[in-house]
């Protein structure tokens, strides 16, 4: 019995199974520019995954590598000078030689240094923009002048906005939250799955930012390479939930499953709508 | 029975069940300007705790965030030159806004760059000052010129500095050690808690201070919240002693004490005197 | 019986068992000029094993510290600009002061940063020189000029490369692989430790470059105690890798092997011809 109540959802997953083991054919090359907090988490998940991991966030080497990976991650935690110019540097070239990026804006919206960098890098053609709803929202500039969406307030508003965001962006937009949103504007998915765990460690978030870069290499349709590791991610969160004890059993636990995920294991626990 | 000798231990181990309730109920906003060794794990230390941990730590932006914050740490392990600029930065903030901030030296004392920052942020209004005896010595200066005072001679030497040094700056000063000692000047606590495992790991003091930012916004009185921070911290590694079989498994099983640790554990172990 | 082929190899065992005894006894102070997603890791190695890490990597505090500290890691991993200058700073104070220090050369070769300042530092003296074999390769300039030494080619040209490379240097070359090479030269060890977790991991190779300098306070002579390295490391890879469950479970093994590691573990699986 399928665990998802439309044949779309269907579909969904089994493109996240093809994609889940292209990207273990493939081993691509992610480069991550991110933030000092959660490197390590990120390479290690990138890793357990199957993909190879690079941390070139240098300005000079940036570009330059930029150019020869599968995906590129670009997460605004802790944005330094060099990593900002980085930054930019990384996505013209990766603009020039089609390599894929994520925009992960964390925290955009009230801080004076991210929040201009991460519109600017808004309309520099990223191939997925990944956030919560509150940078989402920040992000397609909403509730500027006062008007005040608030990021818990209205889940539908905050799809509405995605989709909008999707269009005048073309970059997939993927909102995490409870029920995890992806859309291209066009159409949408719903990812149940997933842990709260995910949400009491650091990193949780942005780790999946990169898995959505090594993603991005394993498929022509980003908005299906995007919900896969969306899936994959939250099936694999779901798994480690169920060995750890708490917050700080939860990493490694995950990390594990991320290497042992596998097509029966999306197949039998992927809920997509 | 109590495992207090004294009355005023018994009040003291109360203060920090209700300072635990209090910090678990608000979720202070925690910014975190730390080094770059221990970042991953004190941000999973204060998710664990029940905080929202913010490492935002660049100019232009840090002290925004610290008008924002409940509590702020200043830890001087890896202090690059952006980083300077946004302790300064954030500090100043903190005063004006009244954000109770944490002041960690680490190392100061003969390194050149840190020592003379660490003794302008001393004199700069921090809520907390914590470090091991060798970093308080510094940090009140006592030892120049030749007179040599030991890290590891003299206790009483190192709790009358510590006294000195809290009536001087109007800080609280925690002093990390086989015992811990918390003293505003006037009172002195000894926090028997803790285990030796956290010295076998790095950023097992690193995170101690980050704790003591996410209580010093659970109550009036710095000095309860100090020592109540100590007490929870140390009861959790020694739930967590218990669990690991070695460095490598304690960091996790710590953070899963931490996220755990409630009224009757903190009740049941803490030995203040 | 020996599970070594040769009584060199017995010989290069009961080194590695006199200097792992050395460490633990001294507990060495380490400096660490590392990147940004390692740096936890390597302090807990680093601990774990019995040495005390120091990330000092800021210019005007790194030379001070490198004259004191008992051995020095320079590794190019994520070489920001005050990084490169602590480098340059501290290189400069460890040649002055006799302390010890090990290159690693993190992904040289066609980074345009980097490459040039990896070629300034291997001609400043590095006690031991440390990657895999695409690192070494490139390090010695083999290659160049589109002639294209492919890093899993040949096994032994690498092994011929290291070893030019280390008369040339009058480093320790090691290389890492399959079966990692040590050689000065003159002499060259094969140690055939470790498990392929630690390539499943972010810092496997980085970390191993802070033993390898812990060790090199250990002994007069670098050869030896670079292979003690090896073996030590490769060892207790072998015993973390039978009690983890996958990459995310390793790391936090592999610390508790490296701490509880000994003669006896030493003796019973090293491996070296």
């Amino acid at each position: 019995m399928s665990r998802q109540d439309t044949d779309a959802g269907t579909v969904l997953v089994e493109e996240a199974v093809r994609a889940l083991d292209a990207v273990r054919e493939h081993a691509p090359l992610v480069q991550a520019i991110t933030n000092a907090v959660v490197t390590n988490f990120t390479a290690n998940a990138l890793l357990a995954l199957g993909a190879a991991p690079a941390m070139v966030d240098i300005p000079q080497e940036a570009g330059v590598f930029a150019r020869v990976a599968s995906g590129l991650l670009v997460n605004l935690g802790t944005p330094g000078g060099e990593q900002r110019a980085a930054m930019v540097e990384a996505v013209t070239a990766a603009a020039e030689s089609g390599t894929p990026w994520v925009l992960d804006p964390v925290a955009v919206g009230a801080l004076p240094v991210r929040t201009p960098l991460a519109l600017r890098l808004r309309d520099a053609g990223p191939a997925v923009v990944r956030g919560n709803a509150s940078e989402v929202l920040a992000l397609a500039e909403v509730g500027g002048g006062g008007r005040g969406v608030d990021a818990t307030d209205d889940v539908e508003t905050t799809a509405q906005v995605a989709a909008d965001l999707a269009r005048r962006t073309g970059a997939v937009v993927a909102v995490s939250g409870p029920v995890d949103l992806v859309t291209d504007g066009r159409r949408t998915a719903r990812v149940h799955n997933g842990d709260v765990l995910l949400t009491r460690v650091t990193g949780g978030g942005c780790a999946l930012g990169a898995v959505m870069a090594a993603f991005a290499g394993a498929g022509a349709d980003r908005f299906l390479t995007t919900v896969a590791a969306t899936v994959v991610y939250g099936v694999a969160a779901e798994t480690a939930a169920a060995q750890a004890a708490g917050p700080g059993t939860f990493p490694a636990a995950f990390l594990d499953a991320l290497g042992a995920v596998d097509a029966s294991t999306v197949r039998a626990r992927a809920v997509v709508r």
